[in-house]
């Protein structure tokens, strides 16, 4: 089909608060530039369900969304060398160009190359790929993998071994290596270090994760849902906080810093809640404690403290794709994967086909999964 | 006068809101691991005059307040055998013990020896070495140093080389030495890196010459009063922004952002508003400024900003002495001073005796002074 429009299916956003609906899409050949990459396993997340709802003031519509996900290149458009038809790929949210001061500078991951037009729902010529019922779709964060076929800039797909399976480093694509990178990447974790991780989900599990792959000695997991315990002990976790059975009237912060040795070295907020957020901060040991954010607020909150707190040694740290430059990390974290030293089986509840995306949808509202994959 | 009560000067602060008023008070002999030093020069503070107004929800009175100091060893009480009478020495509001956890950390200058009874202005053993018309004064941050002797812990002197000017390396016991030690502790400004500065008074322009020093190439120093643009110059900033005269109408975070290219690597609060503090963080370059809080806030105020700021990159620090560990770094310091590499005078703006002690806190207020050292 290379060169031609292609006919598939895709879970299509018609409009903010409705549920995903299947429909019959067109998918344009990739432009120069581009890859047209066939979708074999996506997973839900958070950040599709937060710009569904409406809540997010950038979200689109009608779009297809999708971000977590692994597909074979189908085509690749005119000027793409280092990406050819038949490689395992996952499409990546946030690119890495290799050229821009972004990239250049070896401080962040946060290449904005196809920034601008990403945040527009477009392909970096300004246009876009997806049609149905004569009506174009807006794309999502460069990925819309709740899609057959999609197209990306070919700065936004980390090629990784042929003999990987789909089904499962397709988690690679956004939480896993959010939760694991934030750790590795942005925080440094070392070995002995003491770490707590606010909020169980897949994010916060894979911090933990992480930690014990670090070497953490203390691992302190907080969730008010009782049934993340086990998981959390099944990850690594040393300890499980229960907010809301402490037993004591203090601020959590407070009974975290008394209970844990003066607080931690590393926290990690992965709920996305400005609350939380503060206390992650406030339970950082005084001198060098540091506190990273991966949850992703509602728009226009804001997190405030004490300036007292930082200029006493604490450090507030952020995150995005757990610091991971990901053509360059992605493989690497596939080889983990394939040697037995990450996690990926364990993050993943259910399998799903596409026609039950909105189930796995009501499930993560529910609290009840970690990682729906669906498989085409 | 070893082993002997000395009755002497000093300038008392008998209750918040009043001048100082000088006394002849009476100065008990050292105890255990204690220091009794004759003052040779001191300089007046902003968190001497925060406290005499009565806004520091901390300050004690009556007392003797002064913090920022030098002088020469009279006697040593039992057990200090690393200090001895003669010693040319700055005492410092941040001890360094050598021992305890966060000393031995490597990660913090914030020495937890004598913080409890400092903090409640008292001596480690809870008792005090002043009195006052048959009323015991409380001690100050440590120091005292607004009297011709005082009385610090063995922990809380750097000694520094004999041939030290008393009456300029005073500075070093608190500003100069916060604003330089922010930029090279706290915040390693590297060669090249681009800088800025909010509030010129003593610490800002001493963050500006350690800018400097570090080789950063773009230095801008922020201040809403225009005289501060010589000054700043001739300390190392290459370029001066006054707020109220930017002829924009856009916050001045994104002015900033606009002006110099894409914000600063790193930037520096230096006049204790919250409000600048978060200018500070927010016209950091995305994917890696990081900002550093050295003001000290009014009791309860808050610092916030939206987490989007520090997901997408930057980092919010803050800094105490400028991160500074006295008793090992300051004697460096001194000669960095005696061989030139290090400016003193120029932050010197006036001389004064102990009974001017009132004027120099008027000329502070009204933003005409840098430091005024006042000799005995």
């Amino acid at each position: 089909m290379e060169g031609k429009t292609i006919t598939c299916h895709a879970a299509v956003a018609w409009a903010p608060g409705e549920p995903l609906k299947i429909e019959e899409v067109e998918v344009d050949p990739p432009r120069e530039g581009e890859v047209r990459i066939k979708m074999h396993a996506v997973a839900t997340c958070h950040t599709d369900a937060f710009t569904l709802s409406g809540q997010d003031p950038e979200g689109l519509f009608p779009s297809i969304l999708g971000h977590e996900g692994a597909g074979i290149v189908e085509s690749v458009g005119p000027g793409v060398t280092d990406i050819k038809p038949g490689d395992a790929v996952i499409p990546l949210y946030t690119a890495e160009c290799r050229e821009c001061k972004f990239c250049t500078s070896g401080k962040t991951n946060l290449c904005q190359k196809v920034r601008a037009t990403q945040g527009q729902g477009v392909m970096p010529d300004g246009t876009k790929r997806f049609r149905c019922k004569g009506q174009d779709l807006y794309h999502y964060m460069g990925c819309s993998t709740f899609s057959e076929y999609t197209v990306v800039a070919a700065v936004s797909v980390a090629v990784v071994r042929a003999d990987a399976p789909l089904d499962k480093v397709c988690l690679l694509g956004c939480g896993v290596t959010t939760g694991v990178g934030a750790v590795r990447n942005t925080m440094k974790v070392e070995k002995g270090a003491s770490v707590a991780v606010w909020g169980l989900g897949a994010v916060g599990l894979a911090v933990v994760h992480g930690a014990q792959m670090a070497g953490a000695s203390v691992i302190v997991g907080i969730d008010t849902n009782p049934r993340k315990e086990k998981m959390a002990k099944e990850f690594g976790a040393t300890h499980f906080v229960n907010p809301k059975e402490t037993g004591s009237d203090e601020p959590l912060q407070s009974y975290l810093v008394n209970k844990f040795d003066g607080g931690f070295d590393y926290t990690f907020e992965c709920i996305g809640n400005v609350v939380t957020m503060r206390q992650a901060l406030e339970a950082c040991h005084k001198g060098w404690g540091e506190s990273c954010i991966i949850g992703v607020a509602g728009s226009g909150q804001e997190i405030s403290t004490r300036p007292f707190q930082l200029v006493t040694g604490r450090v507030w740290r952020g995150t995005a794709f757990g610091g991971t430059k990901g053509r360059t990390q992605l493989p690497g974290m596939v080889d983990e994967y394939m040697n037995k030293q990450l996690k990926l089986d364990e993050f993943i509840t259910g399998c799903f086909t596409l026609d039950q995306i909105n189930e796995t949808f009501q499930l993560m509202h529910d609290g009840m999964s970690l990682r729906s994959v669906i498989t085409f």
